[in-house]
C-alpha cells in the first residue's frame, strides 16, 4: 500500500490575501467551539456559519441566482461531476468561468466529482442503509463505474454513454476552467458497512489523491482556495489521523466528509472527534449536511459552512420552512389563507403571495411553484443562519 | 328551434365609466381598419392592438406576474374551466378575486370554460384537422362531456371526477366570483366540418346562451364588461348576421371566436368580413391566435387584442422570439455564444444572460429554463405589439 505523500515535499503555505478567514467571535458559552467568521474571497464575503445552497448544473434548479441573491444567498455549491458531463469545463472555460456563465458574482465553492462517481458505483450511505438489497444488485449491475484504480475512475457518461476517466489532475482541471473560489479535491467514497481494514486503505488512497490534487493546484493558484477533505468514517483514531495529515499540508480550508455516520447522532460524534484537530485559523465546511438540527449541533461545534439540496429539494415537494415548523403547502387547511408562508418573512414569495395561491399553484402543476417555494426556503436558511450567528456574538451557543 | 331573445328586451346600454375604449389614432393608409387604442380598465390600461398572455390557472406557467409586468404584460387571460375545477370560484372568492388572489393588479380576462368542455367533447378545430381518426375515437370514447343540452354543458372534473354542470349563468357567476376586468359568455364551440344547417342551430344557440349571459351580467355589473363572441365559422353571411344579432346588444365588446378557419388565410378571410361590421367605437379581440403573421394581418384588420398561449409554451420548449427570427436554443450553435437571446431586448433574461447558459439550463433540464426563456418571449410580443402601434400611427399599415 502506497503512503501518502510527506508533507514536506509540498511548498511551504502562505497565508493568500485574495482568500482569508477572518474570526470575528469565538463563543465564551462552556464547552463551545462556536464561532463567527468571515470568509473573504475573490467574489465577496460569507458570513460564518453560513448556509451554501447547491446549484449542480449552476442554475438552484427553479430559482435565478439573482432571486437566490435577494434571498441572502453567499456561498453557493455547484456541482464538478454534472458540470463535467454538461456543458463541459470547455465551454465553461469558453464563457469565462462559472461567474460569468451563471451569471452570479458571489463566491462558488465546487466539489470534485467522486461523491456522484462513487455514489453510481455502490450507492450513498443513505441508500445502503434504506434501498432494498435487490435494488443494490440492480445498482450494481448497471453501475456506469467502470474502473476505480490508483489513477482514477472511469465511468461512462448517462448523458452519451462516452467514458470519462476521473483523476484527482482531471478533477482540479475541471475546477480550474470552472473557477470556482474553493475547489474540493477528488476523494474516494467508501460504503458504511466497511471492515476496518478497508477503510484504512480508502483513507490512505483518499489522501494519496489529495495531495496529487494540491499539487496539480499549486501548480497554477490563480485566485483559487482548496479545502481538504477529512475521512476517518466514524473511526475517530482514523478522523484524528486524518485531520494531522491533512492539515499538515498547505490547504486553505477543511471539508468533513466521507461516511459521515448512519444517523444524526453518529454524525455528531464525528464531528466531535474531528473538529477540535482542525486549525482554528482556517475555515472548514461540512459536506452535504445542513438539516436544521444538523446545523445547530454542527454550528456549536465550530463547522463554519454546510451545504444541502434538501431546501430546494423540498420546496420543489411542498415543504416549507418557518420558525413555527413545516407549512405543508399540499394541505387543504390552506386552501383560502391569505397568510404568507411565514410571517414577517421579507422573501419576494411571502411579500408578494398567500399561502392559499402557493397551495393552488402547487395543486395545479404550475412550475412557478417550484421557483416561489424554493425562493422562501432559500431565504429561510439564511435566516436561520443569521440567528445563529446572533445567538453566538451573544455567547448562547 | 328557439330564435334567440330580441335586443329590445335588454336595458339601454349605458357608457360605463370604469370599462372604456378611447381610440387615439385610425389608420389612414387606404383599405386599412388599423387603429390604436387604449382600453381603461378597473385595473389599468390596455394599449391596443395588444398582446394578451394566456395565465391558464392564474399563472403565467413559470413567471410570476411582477416578472410578466416587467416584460410589459398588460391584459392577462385566465381560464374559467381549469379555475372552476382548482381552486373553484369560491375559494377565489373568499381571497378576494383573481386579482389579489394571484397578486396582479393588472387587467384580467377570462373566457367562460365553454372552449375547453366542447374541445374534450369533439377536440379542437386543429385537432379535428390534424389528429388521426384513430385518436379522434379515442377522444369520443373517453370523453367527459357527460350532456349538451339548451340549459348548459354537463361534463365529468377531470381532476376529481365530479360532475359540473356549466350554463350560461353558472360561467357568468364564476367570473363574477373571480373579478375578472372583461367576462366572455357561453358559447357553443361547433366542430370545422358542419353542415350549413347544423351550424346555424349552433351559431343561434351561442347567441341564446351569450344573451342569457348578458342578462345574468346585467343583474349585477359590479366593475366588469362583457365582450360579446362572434360566430358563423367560416360562412360571411352567418358571420355577418352573428354581428348583427350581438351588436344590438348593450355588450361592452366583441370577440371574434367559433371556428376560425382551416389555416391562416381562412382566418384572414374570417375577419376580413367580420370586423367591418363591428361598432368602431367599441373594443374588440380576436381568441386564441397570437402567431406573428396572424397579429399583423388582424391588426391592418382592426383587431384590438389577440391571446394565445403559444408564445409561453413554445418559450418552454425552447423556441424563442426575435426580430430576426426564431432561436432553437437546444441547438449546439449556442453552446458558447455570449450574447444574449435578442440584442437590445431589455427584458431580465436579455440583460442577465447569454445564450450559452440558456442552451445549458434547456439541455440539463433546469426549470429555470422555462422560467427565463417565457420571460423573454412574453416582452416580445409586447414589443412587436409597440411595434405595431408605432407602425400605424405612422399611417403605414
Amino acid at each position: 500500500m502506497t503512503p501518502p505523500p510527506a508533507p514536506d515535499s509540498f511548498p511551504v503555505y502562505e497565508r493568500k490575501d485574495f482568500f482569508r478567514f477572518e474570526l470575528l467571535h469565538q463563543s465564551s458559552k462552556e464547552g463551545s467551539r462556536a464561532r463567527v467568521g468571515r470568509l473573504h474571497t475573490p467574489h465577496g464575503n460569507v458570513n460564518t456559519p453560513g448556509f451554501v445552497a447547491v446549484a449542480t448544473n449552476g442554475a438552484l434548479k427553479a430559482v435565478d441566482h439573482d432571486w437566490g441573491n435577494q434571498a441572502g444567498q453567499e456561498l453557493t455549491f455547484c456541482n464538478t461531476y454534472h458540470l463535467l458531463l454538461q456543458p463541459g469545463p470547455d465551454v465553461i472555460k469558453a464563457c469565462g468561468g462559472l461567474h460569468k456563465f451563471v451569471n452570479r458574482n458571489r463566491p462558488i465553492i465546487t466539489d470534485s466529482g467522486g461523491f456522484q462517481v462513487f455514489s453510481l458505483a455502490h450507492g450513498s450511505v443513505f441508500d445502503e442503509l434504506n434501498m432494498k438489497s435487490r435494488s443494490n444488485r440492480h445498482r450494481s449491475e448497471t453501475s456506469s463505474v467502470l474502473k476505480i484504480s490508483e489513477e482514477g475512475c472511469l465511468f461512462r457518461s448517462y448523458r452519451d454513454g462516452r467514458k470519462v476517466l476521473l483523476t484527482p489532475e482531471s478533477s482540479v482541471q475541471a475546477q480550474k476552467a470552472y473557477g470556482s473560489d474553493i475547489i474540493i479535491p477528488l476523494d474516494e467514497l467508501h460504503p458504511y458497512h466497511i471492515d476496518s481494514e478497508a477503510l484504512l486503505r480508502c483513507v490512505l488512497r483518499s489522501h494519496r489523491w489529495e495531495a496529487r490534487s494540491l499539487k496539480e493546484h499549486l501548480k497554477d493558484v490563480r485566485q483559487q482556495a482548496m479545502y481538504a477533505v477529512i475521512h476517518g468514517g466514524v473511526d475517530p483514531t482514523l478522523r484524528k489521523a486524518s485531520c494531522e495529515y491533512l492539515t499538515a499540508l498547505p490547504f486553505d480550508g477543511f471539508a468533513v466528509g466521507g461516511a459521515l455516520g448512519k444517523d444524526r447522532d453518529e454524525l455528531i460524534e464525528v464531528l466531535r472527534v474531528t473538529m477540535p484537530h482542525l486549525p482554528v485559523d482556517k475555515p472548514n465546511h461540512l459536506l452535504g449536511i445542513a438539516d436544521e438540527p444538523s446545523i445547530w449541533a454542527g454550528a456549536a461545534l465550530g463547522v463554519d459552512t454546510f451545504d444541502s439540496c434538501f431546501p430546494t429539494r423540498i420546496a420543489r415537494h411542498g415543504t416549507l420552512l418557518t420558525q413555527q415548523g413545516p407549512v405543508y403547502i399540499r394541505k387543504q387547511v390552506h386552501k383560502e389563507d391569505l397568510r404568507p408562508l411565514e410571517e414577517g418573512c421579507e422573501c419576494f414569495t411571502c411579500k408578494r403571495h398567500s399561502r392559499a395561491y402557493l397551495h393552488h399553484l402547487y395543486r395545479a402543476f404550475e412550475p412557478l411553484s417550484a421557483t416561489l417555494l424554493s425562493i422562501h426556503n432559500i431565504a429561510y436558511m439564511n435566516g436561520l443562519m443569521a440567528r445563529i450567528r446572533a445567538k453566538i456574538l451573544r455567547n448562547e451557543l
